[in-house]
Formats: structure tokens, C-alpha cells, sequence
């Protein structure tokens, strides 16, 4: 590998070489790699205020307007899924990200990698999916990009799509505005997603087909915006599942997290894929889902707005926020027990968005 | 390929299938397959007035600031080249498509395919190049996204960056700013990228060696813009080279014009190089070269500013813009006769960027 500037990796790497040498899949499977990645290589190498807040994005001012900007890869296999696509989860999940940042968003860019061969009527297929996506999130793909590699050096399709979306409070939405005593909620049932994926990419059949719950999520987070809800902490239950954004979020705030498994929904479906495919719902992404840490007394009212909307019906109250000397996730068992959660660790789902 | 809301390809979508059913690599060249998959695919499903400017970025107000908004996805091969490597790539095509559009960049995202097993050393020097081009551009890099899949399903890294940047001025940079009478100058000499990438590809090495031109470029426009240039449009010479540009700006403006091949910057040994390669020239790209379409009575003034900075010294007068009937782009050759210049056709230089 001819590198023109040599560096002295060992030397100036903080990452642990000698355990990992080689990027692995579990790197990019929104995990404790995941994180681990982001910590010692990203942060530090472009250090600066804005990457350190650790957000699905990054707000910042432009003159007096607050904007978010944010940016994902979706590398996701199969293109086609019950319940959606590449194009669709493309759009909807930067979407997600933006709102996630507690902004409309605005403007959306696309860059698409392509594989030689690819039949264009695939291509086609995902391009529609991105403008029907586009028109129910009320977002303009304006700008793009398309880049070809030879057949067998990448996978079909990869898309990237960067979102720019404005700011239109004085919240302080982050992980950082998390406080003792905050309630959590999440905006529905989790995992459908992660299970739709697999059970497609696996060839599986349930009585009935599981649908990706893939949706955009910016009208509901506006509506509790402008019902006056203070979000404290607004995050996307993507990769690594509800699990893993709490553990984030944990060690982000520094604060414990007590949550009470009875509550957490998950649909029986879901769930019976879950025993005969070995997952554990926690980690389970979903894609229209998002945790919320509101003040207590802002919580029954917060409830009331998302179980207004139709996509984030099923909404419900799972847990609190607790003061801690360490930061740590604490789960009550459904038969009483306490659990300590951690990170999704290995790969579990490669390649779910 | 299960799709999941079939749609009548052939009735529904515009591109002659039965010429091209599947993706080829020239339909990531740059050249007249690229244009005709945007012009048939892309911009028509996304239908809006900011896609349809054809400009190397969109540009929009948000309350009352300009902003741009551009993204672009790097698969270069080979990852480290001499004069740069995927990393100053990804951050200085997209500071220059920003400063194309005549912003000043502010902040970029990164979006990192990663395939398995890639070594850890790469990534980390990958992004220190990233770090230390992104310091030298004044940009932030503020949010990002990292995938890894499957080894044997990408190609090491690709990397999809998008960018911010503010217009603190009142010019319309654009294609269709340009009128009839325009300078046309280019801001120093053309293909040192394509012929450095294709010597490292091929394992060829000239007496000595040809290094990339890749470079920020948005100093030297802000310098144009503040010396009260009225830079018409500005576009930077990459995938496609000089001639591709000309040709979609020629269209896209709807004038004719016309350049004299004895004007053209171009080293000895990258004609040399080119002669040994077959390539020519015009279509060879650079990453730290731009054209700008200005008034006549400015050409002077401009070029001054141009050679007083560093990366843009060389610059010069290539041509004018003519009244057409119909657009075209005439080259006068070194030996007197008129050559009619078309876009690259077919795949020249895959993965050059």
C-alpha cells in the first residue's frame, strides 16, 4: 500500500491495533465497535465542538438562522424489502436525522454508487421510491452525484443522502440536556424492521409478512415541538436498537437509565421472529421509531401528541432517568429481575440500513 | 428482485432501455452517459427548480443568508496516488463545488463505505489526509457516517462527502449567467489528476513523476468575488475534463463557444504522457483546476488576481463565448483547422475521483 505520507500508525493511533487490525463488520453495526471507531479515530482526527456533541447531526448558525446538517450511507441487503427500499430508507432516514436534531427538514443531496451491470430498471425502481419518499416527507432532493465501480466492487447500489434542515425553537436538543429525573418514551413498537430485513434476506415466511416500519418522523417531533413539550433528547432507534441509543445516551449525559421491560412494545410477531432467529428485541433496529427524554411532568402530554399522529401511534412511557456516580442502563426483567444493559456487541444485523 | 410496487419500466421511465438496460462504467465517466442519465432519470423524478440549475452545487436562501449545497462521492482507484489520496479528494472536490457556486465552504459531512478486512492503517491515514486538507480548506468536518460491508462487496473505502457554504455576494453563478462576448479562462494547466492516477494504476513511471493537481480552490474565487470580478459561472475541470464541461455549459447556456487549442495549458510531460496513454487532453480531469465565463473587460483584472495566488498561477485566456443558433463548443487547432468538440463518450478514465 503506497501511502505518500507515512505514518507511524502504532505510534499514532490511539485505536487498540493489536485487537483490531482490520476494519470488521461489527465496526459499522452501530455498536460498542461502532462507537469505539468514532471515539478514538473520527473525533479525535476532526476535533471540534459540533462532531464532540455526539448528535444524529450537527446544528449550528448561519447568520441568525439555527440549521441541523446531518449525512448516512445506506449499504442496505436486500434493495428490496417488505415495507420499503434502499430509496425509501435513504430518504426517511436522513429525514430522521434531521428531526432527531429537532429540525424541519429542508433540503436532502443524493450520491449514488453504482455497480457496473446493474439492471437500470433496479435503478429506476429506487429513484421512484426516493421521490415518493421526498413528497410524503415534504423534503427537496436538490443536488447529486453518481459514481460507477466496476462489477463486484461494490453491491448493486450504495446511496449517501446529506440533509440540511432549519431550527425553529431555542430547544437544546442533545444528550447533553438530559436530566435526572426525565421520562423516556418511545414512539411505538420496536424491531419491525430489523425483522423484515432478515426474514427477507434469510428467506423466511411468518403467517403473516413483517413490514419494515421505515417511516419519516419529522411531522410528529414537530407537532411536540410546537405543542410546547420540552425534548430534551430526541434520538432514532437505528442501528443497534433501543439498547444501544440508551447506552449512548447514558455515557453522553452521564446519567443512569432505569427501564422496565414490561413496558418496552414489541409486537408478538416480532417477537416469535425474534426466538426462532435468536435476536433479542433490544437491539432490534427500527426505522420510524425515535426515544424521547422529556421532564416528567411533560410526559403524559407528550404522549397525547405522538398518540395523535398516525405514525407514532403505540407510543408509550418505558423508563426514567435516574442519577448516577457511573452511567449505566438498568433493566427490570418482566419476572422481576434487574439487568444491566450494555451496547450491542459482534453483528448481529449487518447491514439493516 | 422483488420489488415491491412494480412499475411499468419501460412505459414509465424516459432512458432508450433497449440501448441501455443495465449500468455501464461511462455512465460514471462524466461524459454524455452521465449527462443523459441525470437528464432523463434524475432530474425529471425530482422535478424542482434548484436540480434543474445544472450547477455543480444547489443554492437556496434560508431566511435571508445564501447558502450552497453539494455532494459528492469519492471511489478513486488507487486509494493513494502521488500529489494526494482519496481523502484530500473528498474534501477538496467538495470545498471546490462549493466554491464553484461561489460560497465559502463552512462545513462538510463524511460518509465512509468501508469493505471488511480493510486494514485499520489505511482508514487512519485516510483520515489524517482528511484532517490536514480539511485544516488547509478551512472547513469543519461536523457530522458523519460510517457502513462496512461484506469483503468482496466494496473496494477498500469510498467516501461520500456533502457540504455548506454561505454566498456573501449578489452574482447569479450559473450556466445561465453566461452571455455572448465572455472571456473564457482556465486557472492553470489541465490533467496532471487523470495522468497521476492512470501511472499508478498502470504501474507506469515517467522520468519524473507527474503528481496530482488536487486543491482548494475557493480562495482564489472568494479573491475573484472580492476584487469585484462578475464571475458568470465557474465550474471545476474533474470527470469529463475542459471538453465535457464546455459542452454541458455550451447547452446549458444555449451559446457557442470557442476555444483555441495553441491556449491551452498543458506540461510537456502530461502531453508526453498522454501520447504514451492514447488520451487527450481536453478530456483529461483535473482536481485543482476551474474555467470562469467573465465579461470581456474584466478578463484582465481577473487573471490578475488569479496568478497572484499560488494554486492558480498559469492561468489564461483560452476563448470567448460566441451568438449561436445552436450550442456548440469550436476548437481552433494548433495547426489552424476548426474541430467541433464533443463530450467524452465511453469510459476514458473510470474511477478517477
Amino acid at each position: 500500500m503506497p501511502i505518500n505520507n507515512p505514518i507511524d500508525f502504532a505510534a499514532s493511533c490511539p485505536l487498540p491495533i493489536q485487537e483490531y487490525s482490520h476494519v470488521m463488520l461489527a465496526h459499522g453495526g452501530g455498536g460498542r465497535l461502532t462507537h469505539r471507531l468514532i471515539e478514538t479515530m473520527f473525533v479525535p482526527a476532526f476535533s471540534n465542538p459540533l462532531l464532540a456533541a455526539r448528535h444524529d447531526g450537527a446544528t449550528f448558525s448561519v447568520n441568525k438562522s439555527r440549521l441541523a446538517f446531518t449525512t448516512d450511507s445506506y449499504v442496505v441487503h436486500p434493495l428490496f424489502f417488505p415495507g420499503g427500499d434502499i430509496g425509501t430508507l435513504a430518504i426517511n432516514g436522513t429525514v430522521n436525522d434531521l428531526a432527531m436534531c429537532g429540525a424541519r427538514p429542508l433540503y436532502l443531496s443524493a450520491g449514488f454508487i453504482l455497480e457496473e451491470g446493474l439492471a437500470m430498471e433496479t435503478l429506476w425502481a429506487v429513484v421512484q421510491s426516493m421521490r415518493q419518499a421526498a413528497n410524503e416527507a415534504r423534503v427537496q432532493l436538490v443536488t447529486g452525484d453518481t459514481k460507477v465501480v466496476e462489477k463486484g466492487k461494490a453491491d448493486g447500489i450504495f446511496i449517501n443522502t446529506a440533509g440540511v434542515g432549519l431550527i425553529e425553537h431555542n430547544l437544546s436538543i442533545s444528550p447533553a440536556s438530559v436530566r435526572t429525573g426525565d421520562a423516556i418514551l418511545v414512539s411505538g413498537d420496536l424491531g419491525r424492521h430489523g425483522i423484515a430485513i432478515m426474514a427477507q434476506r434469510e428467506g423466511l415466511s411468518f403467517e403473516t409478512t413483517i413490514e419494515s416500519d421505515c417511516a419519516p418522523l419529522a411531522e410528529p417531533v414537530l407537532s411536540l415541538i410546537r405543542g410546547g413539550i420540552e425534548a430534551n433528547c430526541l434520538r432514532d432507534l437505528t442501528r443497534g436498537g433501543l439498547a444501544s441509543v440508551l447506552v449512548e445516551i447514558a455515557e453522553a449525559a452521564g446519567v443512569q437509565i432505569h427501564i422496565d421491560e414490561n413496558a418496552i412494545p414489541v409486537r408478538e410477531d416480532v417477537r416469535g421472529a425474534c426466538e426462532i432467529l435468536g435476536f433479542d428485541p433490544l437491539y432490534l433496529p427500527s426505522e420510524g421509531r425515535f426515544v424521547l427524554f422529556v421532564p416528567a411532568s411533560n410526559a403524559d402530554r407528550a404522549l397525547g401528541i405522538l398518540n395523535s399522529h398516525p405514525l407514532t401511534q403505540g407510543s408509550c412511557l418505558i423508563g426514567r432517568v435516574a442519577a448516577a456516580s457511573s452511567p449505566l442502563v438498568v433493566m427490570r426483567s418482566t419476572i422481576g429481575g434487574t439487568r444491566i444493559i450494555d451496547m450491542l456487541s459482534g453483528e448481529q444485523l449487518p447491514r439493516i440500513c
